[in-house]
């Protein structure tokens, strides 16, 4: 945990900023398997642990902004669960870790917000997305579960809080990306031929948790990089396919990294992989350079768009006016996806809160039809104290090609004839994650190296 | 997947023994972790697999009983889909490998039921545990969450047929039994003085991993044997220490085992060890020996405590008559839990379903007061082709201590003052995994170490 003043500043910011109400703070449960009883490892609420620290299942707060109080509800152990899991810190005691005096059990949480609500007083709370905190609100405000409406001043103050990151929030996820560049390093040492992919997840997996980590997301490890959300983890590696790995580590305080290399099975890129990997590392350089604060990211994601449709072009893959060629969004056959979006608490650090307040504004509101801008999860002006993540990718998808030359669509950019000859290339991706600073841009965590030589050079040094 | 004929004569079955109405199977979701689109790993609903082995999310399934129909309903993949997961077999086959022709999109699943309500027909449904599986009962019978009322004649028939394990059922547990005991060796082979439990816990979830399995629980791995269910694993080994281990691994097909062994951290047990081990291991091998169908497990789990009493009573920390002291419960100051439970799909198989129709019945009612028999799962008569756990054990708990002896309760049995000197003794299971059989019972999968003796070698020969 941070100091109790960090806590406590966060708190009074947070109550000076909503101004009235009562503002409700549900933590997590253990979320059953299962079974009741064999559940997955628990997760805080990254709000919770935001504003409360308090890593530890079965929990609510509130802060009465019209009473100044803020109180923890939870239920201290019986004897009963001593036997079972052993004596632990008292609730008490890990509140006032957090500056919270005060603590009543759980029961006491309904009728205080009844008693609340009877006083016209207004309950702030932020959209639950695990079940069992909707099926909560729904006894706790006496709704049903489907006119839960969450509050939002709420989420805008915590958005705002939560989005200007701390330097000791920068520690923790500089921790995070120092622990997951040796994943990074390990994967690249680990693959080999005839191998199945879980093999070099399992192996980063044990250095993660080796170093008192977690993974941040379920890891990406594949030779289909071009399946975007590939859980799949069973081909084994063959000579000539490239992996693709996209993992990141979750420090014991809850805060994430998320990297993303691609690199040769076999130690050497092919003609082509080469070609086209260092049409992403152009795009993601491209990128990166543009990062500033006052820079709407969409704008940034649409320049690494036009690098990648150049450097299309060059290969041959794609023709005609690059510019023109994004603003008819012909990339998007190659690059279906968002450039990046926040890191902090979470991989998409706030997604639970909504992307229309974290990654977007009132005045910059997102495009939610067009295909690619439609997956953007961030494109809002950068400030200074954001984290987010550059991740340019080239992914070939042969339904996708398909589908579009069914159409003839957008023919007059791509060239189908050279691409049906890439069918089987795959997907190559490339993420650093990055700090805003006043005059740009810092690189978080340690440098992991990504130019084909690099990569290269490690791979023959490290596993042929 | 198991064959085809394997589900349709399983489904078959249940629907004679229900004869009427509309039974209703929910599958599992992907979980949210932290927001909605980061998730758990996925694991199927064990009686959906049970009668449609298709290991997918968001699917349930209905045996509408009067119209003999069978329909899964769940949705095909959109382009969209395929993009960001990959091309997929399509619903369609996957039910094909289960024998159900018929398939509609989940969204109908709602009239549907609707229409059969209104015809006053019976939906027989099982106990939800996940709260999405709550909320989706409540919206697709239109009651409050509150309000679910599962079916006994369904629970009832599932329980039947689930408890006596199939051949091939059997197979699938030997194999998950198979990688447990060679992540037990490797426990053994990598403890050591200073470093953390969690390494451990580290390396056997990579070779679970590595053999195409998962944790079919989440492993206790501790010096601290002597509380229950211990998540934390952040202690180091030092001489003197024992680790207790209960860990399995679980098939890609759902099975799991269930093993438990404890061992020194120097290589050689004290001598107090030594001793205590062995009134575990005859309590063990006392309760093994009267496997077999037609006895029940409650008298089981006594004879075990009795031998439990009469190893404590030649140590010196019980006296007085073994028998009197078991009937006065005083065993459970050193034995808290039960004997054993059921194992199969779950490691404590159909607990979902209910612990009075899975370990109980309606003649041989579980005992929900008496401290030690409330936590003891199975207590009914065994019959062939139960699988189940024996796993006595000895836990000395401090905090447990204090209350007993504060209130000088059953000290005609108990020596208190000697049982100070073991405060900090910790705890100690042994436990294996057996198959019913028509003449007594068989250890399933490999023969794991056990012995004093045998321990001590394997760890001379592979760490010291």
């Amino acid at each position: 945990m941070f100091s109790v003043q960090t806590y406590q500043s966060r708190r009074s910011t947070l109550q000076k900023q909503v101004s009235s109400g009562v503002l409700l703070f549900l933590g997590n449960i253990e979320n059953p398997i299962n079974f009741e009883h064999n559940t997955y490892p628990f997760r805080q609420d990254s709000t919770f642990l935001y504003y409360f620290g308090i890593p530890a299942p079965y929990l609510a707060a509130i802060i009465d902004i019209d009473n100044d109080k803020t109180i923890i509800f939870g239920n201290e152990l019986s004897i009963d669960d001593i036997v079972w899991t052993g004596q632990q810190e008292s609730l008490k005691d890990k509140s006032l870790k957090c500056g919270v005096q005060e603590t009543r059990p759980f029961a006491q949480l309904a009728s205080y917000l009844q008693q609340a609500k009877k006083s016209d007083r207004t309950i702030h709370y932020l959209p639950p997305y695990q079940s069992s905190n909707k099926l909560l609100l729904g006894e706790l405000l006496q709704v049903n579960p489907k006119e839960i409406n969450p509050s939002v001043p709420f989420i805008k103050a915590v958005v705002a809080q939560r989005s200007i990151k701390e330097n000791q929030e920068i520690a923790e996820i500089e921790k995070a990306l120092a622990v997951s560049t040796e994943m990074h390093l390990l994967a690249m040492r680990t693959a080999q031929v005839s191998i199945q992919e879980r093999h070099i997840a399992a192996a980063i997996q044990h250095y993660a948790y080796d170093h008192n980590c977690n993974f941040a997301y379920p890891p990406i490890v594949t030779v289909h990089g071009e399946i975007l959300h590939n859980a799949y983890q069973q081909n084994f590696l063959k000579e000539g396919d490239m992996i693709l790995n996209d993992s990141g580590a979750e420090t014991a305080m809850g805060y994430a990294a998320d990297l993303t290399r691609t690199f040769p099975v076999s130690g050497r890129f092919t003609t082509r992989q080469r070609d086209l990997y260092n049409v992403v590392l152009k795009a993601f350089e491209g990128a990166r350079e543009r990062l500033k604060p006052g820079v709407q990211f969409k704008d940034v994601h649409l320049l690494s768009a036009r690098h990648l449709v150049e450097g299309l072009v060059d290969v041959g893959l794609m023709k005609g006016d690059p510019e023109e060629a994004v603003q008819a969004h012909a990339h998007t056959l190659f690059f279906q996806c968002g450039l990046g979006h926040m890191m902090g608490l979470d991989v998409h650090d706030m997604e639970d809160l909504g992307e229309q307040y974290v990654g977007y504004t009132e005045q910059e509101p997102k495009d939610t039809s067009t295909f690619g801008l439609k997956s953007l999860r961030l494109g809002r002006e950068l400030q200074t104290g954001f984290v987010l993540t550059v991740e340019p990718g080239i992914y070939i998808i042969p339904e996708l090609i398909d589908r579009w030359k069914k159409e003839n669509k957008l023919s007059q950019f791509i060239n189908y004839d050279l691409l049906e000859s890439y069918r089987d290339f795959g997907g190559i991706r490339i993420e650093d994650n990055f700090l805003i600073t006043n005059d740009g841009f810092r690189l978080l965590g340690p440098e992991l190296i990504k130019s084909v030589e690099d990569i290269e050079n490690y791979r023959t040094n490290h596993v042929q």
